[in-house]
């Protein structure tokens, strides 16, 4: 069994809002062992020395469409339906199995070289992007895009990935189900989704009240806002993410506090399709729960959850004009313990902690963004970059150190190879 | 001389948005040569091969307030009073001039390391923050802040600076008048500025229109927005840059028309204090300058003009809800030619061009965050992270490379050690 012993580490456990200095982590199997002082006892066959860097949880992006970084600044600039309509649904009409699952391994190379440990994605084609978590050893959340266009063929896609990986042992990856949105369905195919809900007894993941457009649609077509229908079609309980919520009505507020859903806050995303600003804090002033996500790379444009922590924060200053609004150590809790509990692990991630799944990070802050040492929870909201992680460990496999991705299987050039000809194929097409 | 060759590389000249691959730069003592072909006659005495990585302009940062840096993420998630009244002016106070000039190196090195080569700045002892830039080999335009609060000491200071730095034919240091606001102001203490600015000729720096907070404290004052009492002051024409201006009426905007001055947005501050957004995109399509800052460590908290780009073109994409507004290019001028007119050296700064000061920087695109190579051009504004900056050439020097600060006098730890005593110290007496 693999044991590893991290030492000489500043510790941020999410616990609380201490750090620990010059301390130690022990990881035996997938699992912590221990936090804490010295263990004159455990044989590690694994020594870390973290020569005094931040050791943290990893980071839960929890709103994302992995593959989609096969799009990265395709697709800039746009109005949403010009960047929708006439760029990347045409694009995604061209792409194969392999395309998602090469776009997959690149966006999830990414998420582990900036310090992502689980994500949440919805997309096509998902049992390759699920394939390509397991062989990258990232915790992933993967969830077949229902809709009503191709219903038929969407659900057997949803329901053979959910299947296929339910009863996968494997700790890694769990096959939810994911509806699209209220507006590219109908009463029949969210009927759909709730039973496959029901039969897996799973996770759900849908957007909701993403933009005014939106809402303007849903209105006409079901004469309701986007949650009151997805409530309506019993969608909405404490297993259910929800992207986005950035125009609420205080009917969608009371729907999301007596069902118990949990939020994903996408603030560069929300920004670049122009679509609005989550009212983060009085959300969570209301005991909602809120995580954090990136979003596809095609909405903006990198998959990097430091980054969007100080979007977040930053947003939320000016939402309300009130620079006291979410704190550091807020935005911190939606990328870890927050984002853990959207996806029903509290006791399991999110915090580093005995007994917890060991995934996290460590954080080099011997660097000029880091000096002078003022505070370093602040630091990591509005200082650091994704690219000071140094170590990504995921499940208690090191996955990334020194700036190497430690996946036997990974051969980047090749995937390079592979995507540029995918992307060549799809635009001559075009 | 020193005659530099790059070579292999892909060049963003910013003459257009034109990319150029495969290509070659020359520099010869501290200006460009050439551009584009190779040249069979040049006899450089350092080749730098750029493995068809990105040379672009180095980036002007036109706002900051670089020896701030001393007080990073000292003061976040606080109230614009509590921020400025109990935790920096008390702190500032205790500041002698050897913290400046240590601030201002940190400052410094973290902006060349992040691919920053000019910068505008504005705080006291200012010339401790020349010294400083001398030493670092930056190009800097630095002004001591005047206000009524011991105006006499503060004029003289600025007068000092001036005349110490007015004849300086280094080409690096070019000392400005720098009153700091109009609500920390009186008309005596304009005056004042206004004789110097007459007297040396030079550049005029101020922070107008920031907050509402100010727009009402200098209505009560002078019975006026702060832009028409320093257009009445006869401080405004187009050797003045204005930092911030978010929130302007159309008088103002009709003064910043006629008056022909430059106005800096920093996005990142402007969010963090809760002030506002500049109204970017409906400026520009005026015909109003725009340049990019961060603003100083404790209201941002890095001086990373990387960021800022892709906070400055996402709030545009809020503020009038156009996913079309402040398109990458225009991100990109802000940060370089715009920049340069804005310390009128249009003709010679934020351009690769033939005879312009050798003012540039090398980019790291091959890593996952600009793969695939979709657009370069956006990639800069959206994906590219300050960390991929891998060279930085000031007036020909190369002053960072391969992840190293190369100027021989910069001795790191000593400085580190230095500014945590001078910490300890101010924290101490608080």
């Amino acid at each position: 069994m693999k044991k590893i012993w991290i030492k000489n580490a500043t510790i941020l456990t999410m616990e609380n809002e201490e750090l620990i200095y010059k301390s130690n982590l022990y990881i035996q199997g997938n699992t912590i062992y221990h936090v804490g002082d010295k263990l004159s006892d455990f044989d590690a066959n694994k020594i870390i020395d973290a020569n005094n860097n931040l050791v943290m949880p990893g980071l839960i992006n929890a709103h994302t469409h992995v593959a989609m970084t096969l799009f990265r600044n395709m697709a800039d600039d746009l109005n949403l339906e010009d960047w929708l309509f006439n760029v990347i649904f045409p694009l995604e009409d061209k792409l194969d199995r392999k395309d998602i699952y090469n776009g997959a391994k690149l966006g999830i190379a990414e998420m582990i070289a900036s310090g992502t440990t689980s994500f949440v994605d919805m997309y096509f084609f998902e049992e390759q992007t699920a394939r390509a978590a397991l062989e990258m050893k990232i915790r992933g959340f993967v969830g077949h895009g229902i809709g009503s266009n191709k219903l038929e063929s969407r659900y057997q896609r949803s329901l053979d990935l959910l299947n296929e990986f339910k009863d996968k042992n494997d700790n890694l990856i769990t096959p939810i189900v994911a509806p699209h949105a209220i507006y590219t369905n109908t009463k029949e195919s969210l009927k759909a989704t709730k039973e496959l809900k029901n039969k897996f007894q799973t996770l759900l993941t849908i957007h909701l009240n993403e933009s005014q457009n939106e809402l303007k649609s849903v209105q006409e077509k079901f004469n309701a806002s986007p949650f009151e229908v997805a409530h309506e079609a019993n969608l909405l309980d404490e297993n259910t993410i929800v992207a986005h919520a950035t125009h609420l009505n205080e009917k969608d507020i009371q729907i999301i506090k007596n069902t118990k859903v949990s939020l994903v806050h996408n603030p560069v995303s929300n920004l670049k399709l122009s679509s609005g600003i989550m009212d983060v804090q009085n959300l969570l002033n209301q005991g909602i729960n809120i995580a954090l996500g990136t979003d596809g790379a095609a909405s903006n444009n990198i998959l990097d959850m430091f980054e969007s922590m100080k979007f977040a924060s930053l947003l939320a200053k000016i939402k309300n004009y009130k620079p006291t609004d979410l704190k550091a150590f807020q935005v911190l809790q939606m990328a870890t313990t927050n984002g853990a509990k959207a996806v029903g692990m509290e006791n399991k991630l999110g915090k580093l902690k005995k007994d917890y799944l060991a995934d996290l990070i460590i954080v080099d802050i011997n660097n000029f963004n880091h000096f002078p040492q003022n505070n370093l929870i602040n630091s990591l909201v509005y200082s650091t970059s994704s690219k000071d992680v140094i170590t990504t460990i995921i499940n208690g496999e090191i996955v990334y150190d020194n700036k190497q991705i430690l996946i036997e299987s990974f051969n980047y050039p090749k995937l390079k190879e592979e995507i540029n000809q995918t992307l060549e194929r799809i635009q001559e097409s075009n």
